[in-house]
């Protein structure tokens, strides 16, 4: 196990009816900005239930966040939260929701120059307004993490900064009964891949940290299937929900190597192409997995032991299996995992290859040897 | 899942040569008090290391917290920090110097009466003195948890407040390397019971919740023994301390129905025998599964299936094999797994029993149902 610093600061609010405990945990003298994306929340109640919650505070609101949040909508939060003088924001939504809130947070403080830098240029954030969240969707991590993801036109970058670690987070599975089945199979398929990003690199024998990845990955597949087959169950939601949360929490993620490549390439599939995120991440996953056998082999046969119940056989056998079943645990979700299926061919390859050194990503995985070339390898596997 | 709430904000410097981490981390205008128990910190270097890092810190120090810390000596403690206007402490060592400085913490800011009610009465702790830690040897979770027992005569109780949960908490794998074979092993035993206890329950569809403790144990059952057999290993010794912490930092324990009749009946043999408490842990734990298992019938079977990969045949002989793996594995670490074992017979439960009904423990187990006449039942099973 490698050295590490832990802290997660956030407070959970775990269960159905929760939503009412944000009434308690803002501070009564706070200007509130309360921020959410298309409107879904005014159909399935939980708008109501925010509103009750904070009938003893003083908030406006700012709508209209989109899925992989635009750089443009959110400088106008940024605008209405100097306007108006905001002390502290609420996300009610999604992953895309609370990291665009995010990113509102940070910029209304940020004193570096242009907002954009925080993205393009890791400008420092050295305060943000004081935010927590409300999640509707469970497969980012977002609402317990210090990460954001903000796209501008075909570019999609990420930040890192503890002064957006979510104060609180009102996580009721019940409001995630009325997600669509597409959103619910996203959500499982981040979830899952998250794990595999921190879990799937090289052994470091960092004991609780892969149990607990197998745990969650165990979890993902037993209840995934189980949340579209029978969508009205609350303790399938309620599992997914605390697997989505644990997944990227930083918890599974201290001391040992990382990886993120299917993350990094899956982002510009996304910003080239309008792919939800979820599904580049399971047409990238299997590749990587393919392309980079040999530098994952002990973690992949770890993988199909533990995961999958492989034990006997030959072991490259044993990770085509793995891999298969992964594949096919993707497709039972109905996500593609191949680009194909996506009606991408070599030539986008070559358009999210010249992207990828665009963004200076030039060097990913754990051991920072996945070259441009070796991501046009990933991509043509993933063909 | 059953609803909760979660929130642990110790912030975790975990690996070799962390302890230098308090110097930037303990306020620069603070008054220290260092708390210590015996002074093996100062043959295995941690004092030297400690001294180093507050170089630049006022500070003063308190030794002799003794196992199973006595009230008695922590109000002495409790006088200094008034007499001397100490504003932090930093406890450095195992459970018993961090639990004993909890109670240090709060009874040094108590306004209720006698610092004993918050023990005795459950009086109400409303701040205490900030503290931090440096672990010495892995076992309690008190580092990263809100919880303390605190001994008086033969009498041992514990408390809960958010306002003692360390700030920080220093976990370096090295500094275990000079602990005896018993401190290793009763750390090793007693992290194990704190994930029974909140395991062994009754099912409420808590996967996370029920995959992380099946890890924890996996971890402690492979590492444990290994410890003993390889004394240098400091890989091993990484992985029980980081299972140590997660085994009780309230992560496994939310969304479930919890028991603690082990810790209960154990803290009484440890009150009136001084048998070590892990001790005490490894000979009642055995007799709860056996006696509860009825009410315990579908968790044991989950166990036996996950932990000791026991899928065939009667169910019942499962769990007999189960409980008797337990038992061997207990044996292995060379803790005692009878009363006999510790020169203790029927007069000895007579006076366990007693002792529970005058510390008011007469309803204990996760339905409540263990009555006297169910702990004397235990206690004869564990003769």
């Amino acid at each position: 196990m490698l050295h590490f610093n832990f802290h997660n600061s956030t407070k959970i609010f775990f269960g159905e009816g929760q939503i009412a405990a944000i009434a308690n945990n803002i501070p009564q003298d706070a200007k509130v900005l309360v921020t959410y994306g298309g409107g879904s929340i005014k159909q399935n109640g939980v708008y109501d239930q925010v509103c009750a919650a904070l009938a003893n505070h003083s908030w406006t609101e700012f709508a209209g966040i989109e899925p992989n949040p635009q750089y443009d909508t959110l400088m106008k939060a940024v605008e209405q939260v100097k306007a108006q003088g905001i002390t502290y924001i609420l996300a009610v939504g999604g992953g895309s929701v609370v990291d665009g809130t995010k990113f509102i947070a940070a910029a209304a403080h940020y004193e570096g120059g242009d907002p954009w830098d925080i993205l393009a240029a890791r400008g420092k954030v050295k305060s943000a307004v004081p935010m927590s969240c409300v999640l509707t969707l469970p497969a980012t991590g977002s609402e317990s993490n210090i990460g954001a993801v903000i796209s501008r036109g075909t570019t999609k970058l990420d930040f890192l900064s503890p002064h957006v670690r979510p104060l609180f987070a009102v996580l009721d599975p019940k409001v995630t009964l009325t997600l669509s089945e597409r959103q619910v199979a996203n959500g499982v398929v981040d979830a899952f891949v998250h794990v595999m990003e921190q879990y799937l690199t090289y052994p470091v024998n960092a004991k609780v940290q892969d149990r607990f990845s197998e745990g969650l990955l165990l979890n993902l597949i037993e209840e995934g299937p189980k949340a579209l087959a029978t969508p009205g169950d609350l303790e399938v939601r309620a599992n997914i929900m605390w697997s989505a949360t644990m997944a990227l929490n930083g918890l599974i993620g201290v001391g040992v190597p990382q990886d993120w490549t299917t993350h990094m390439i899956g982002h510009e599939l996304t910003g080239h192409y309008g792919i939800d995120h979820a599904r580049t991440l399971s047409i990238v996953l299997p590749a990587v997995m393919k392309v980079q056998r040999e530098q994952k082999r002990a973690k992949l046969l770890q993988y199909a032991a533990r995961v999958w119940d492989l034990h006997e056989g030959d072991e490259d056998a044993m990770i085509d299996l793995a891999i298969a079943k992964t594949e096919a645990f993707f497709s039972q979700m109905g996500v593609p995992v191949r680009l194909s299926e996506v009606d991408l061919d070599q030539a986008a390859a070559e358009v999210i290859v010249d992207s990828l050194v665009a963004h200076g990503m030039t060097t990913l995985g754990e051991q920072r040897d996945i070259t441009p070339e070796v991501s046009r390898q990933i991509l043509q596997t993933a063909l």
